[in-house]
């Protein structure tokens, strides 16, 4: 039985396996290629469970996630951000070793990697599409401009014109499944657009790659794209919980925190468990009274008795109208009922199920397990 | 001439010595102590250069930042934060070290430590008043709970009773240096008035303690209290800036990013920097047009072209109607003018000065000095 002494991101290994079977299964279903984006876990042992399972390509977020992956086995790697051509060195040291695909979406980039990738490696290189989300990409009608990149792209010798990519962010602001799935639908048929443009000018076997968390899990036949990228899913948090695209059973990180002081008169308790924690990712709920308000984190039950430690089976369900309502460096502030309140005394630990779970790992740096095995995150900065 | 590759933390040393020799001789002149926070800094390195100057006690906001400086030397540390009852371990250890400052503010955690502290430590207490910020702490006006807790401090053989100690974490709020002084003289007032009542039940030099940067850097005579522990002011950053408590010329980091793609149609550049970089804190600006946003951090000038490093002076002030507008996990969304676009590169530098600095660094671990040195922070997770 472990004991809690700070703040610790607790990992349900069965919860994070059963989603990645999920996916596996839903990728193998639909008949396209799961390429898992590794930004959320950021692991070498987490990847290792993937692997173990067939999966045999993966996408990250930076060269030097690319890196610590390619140190851990992975021969095939996504780099699912534009190309920061300040890294050139980088870049040929991996295409030298791996299946290594880069992100353009760019004239400027394309000659600078045509120019400056060394004889010894092909990168793959996809081309960014905005399907709606707007964070970058080309707009996907702007088909003149797809077209004149995918051409110098295939003209470069050492660049592979491998496809279209987009991250349909959007889904993010869905509150059902019916508004992910039409989200869906829109982004894939822009995307099947341009591949239909592409097509009519003779480029033939322009893949095409999605890659967000909500669409990935709530739509059932995938088999339109050729390949998924979704990340987050692995652990899920509360943000997914509230667009719908997971169950709270299905979430598998947690942060034990210690309770440090109790506010009887507003209902709050104080936790030692903040921003260096849990990340400043907030989320918007509603209040019994309909008042919107800001959150950083359900709480989870049970709450742990000081000389209790967690029992292998970890968390279960969220508590009611319990939320973590502000959050400084290393304070939460927890809103909660009078009748919780009256149970929970300092030195107790609270379970807080957090809004981004790629972020809250991205700060604790290891996982401990319910059964009290350290996973410990790359070290990449 | 440094050349910068990704995101990158720049500090500029000679700005922060100034921050820190200003405080020093503010304090000196009210004759106050000056017990720096050195949870935004949490550097070995950063904290000599107090030292050098002659400060002799610290504030830390974990047990474990409390362990790091102490193998750094230092032996009066307080640790600003209500004490976690789970690390008593780690708590007998340093108290059997060195001059260990612990916050209460219940008497469950004044009982526990009375029964827990070894024989080989003592524990400085101070009780933690609320003055406003409604954080945690006793409200000011509850003198009856005060006077008991002061009492059963003063009763346990291992434990001294220091003082009062507050955190008016309201002047963030405020948006004017005069908001700020009626803020702290409201503080002050209540902390003295705390004083007085126990003055009344017969505790003697009964020391106050404040704590936040605002009032520190701003109000010209803090001789009304005994002690203060700001720690934001060695880096100051954009909130600080917009509160009115610093100048742009005082901001001591900044984070260099590359430019990895341009929107000339939305006049937005994309740079590799985002949430785990600059952390999701966000301040709200008025645009041109009138309307709130938020904001996640300013450009300061030069822009550095591909093939320029930075230069010894490093940045200077903020650039016009130019500032990191969305964010998600690596990418940062700068929204710009035409004519600042116009002469912006894929792969040019921008500087961004942060939001929080205190968060920035603890995301980056590491500070790069414009003379090319790097600081890294300590391991503390």
């Amino acid at each position: 039985m472990m004991k809690i002494h700070k703040p610790t991101l607790l990992l349900n290994t069965a919860r994070a396996i059963r989603n990645i079977e999920r996916m596996i299964e839903k990728a193998r279903k639909s008949r396209v290629r799961f390429r898992p984006h590794f930004k959320t876990h950021q692991s070498g042992i987490v990847g290792d469970w993937f692997r173990q399972r067939g999966v045999g390509c993966i996408t990250v977020s930076s060269l030097d996630m690319a890196w610590y992956f390619a140190q851990y086995g992975w021969k095939d790697i996504l780099v699912a951000f534009p190309v920061n051509v300040l890294e050139i060195e980088k870049i040929n040291a991996l295409a030298a070793d791996i299946h290594l695909h880069l992100l353009v979406e760019s004239l400027e980039t394309v000659f600078f990697l045509e120019e400056h990738l060394t004889e010894f490696g092909q990168a793959h290189i996809w081309i960014k599409i905005d399907t709606g989300y707007h964070r970058t990409g080309l707009e996907w009608h702007h088909f003149d401009h797809i077209i004149e990149l995918a051409r110098h792209i295939s003209q470069a010798e050492r660049l592979h014109f491998q496809g279209i990519l987009t991250h349909s962010g959007q889904t993010y602001h869905a509150r059902s499944k019916g508004e992910i799935q039409a989200m869906h639908t829109e982004a894939v048929s822009s995307m099947r657009a341009v591949q239909g443009q592409l097509g009519a000018e003779g480029f033939e076997q322009v893949e095409i790659s999605i890659g967000d968390t909500p669409s990935c899990s709530v739509v059932n036949n995938l088999s339109e794209v050729d390949e998924i990228r979704p990340g987050n899913f692995v652990f899920y948090d509360v943000m997914q919980f509230m667009i719908g695209a997971c169950a709270e059973e299905d979430i598998a990180v947690a942060v034990a925190c210690p309770v440090v002081a109790k506010h009887v008169e507003r209902s709050e308790l104080v936790i030692y468990g903040g921003a260096v924690h849990l990340s400043k990712e907030r989320a918007s709920i509603t209040l019994e009274q309909g008042q919107e308000t800001a959150m950083y984190g359900y709480l989870a039950s049970p709450i742990l008795k000081h000389d209790e430690g967690l029992e292998p089976e970890g968390w279960g369900n969220f508590l009611e109208q319990t939320y973590v309502s502000r959050i400084s460096q290393e304070h939460g502030i927890i809103t909660t009922t009078e009748d919780i309140l009256r149970q929970v005394n300092i030195g107790d630990v609270v379970l807080v199920v957090p809004v981004h779970s790629c972020l809250t790992a991205n700060l604790l740096r290891k996982y401990v397990t319910l059964e009290g095995e350290i996973i410990p995150l790359g070290a990449f900065t």
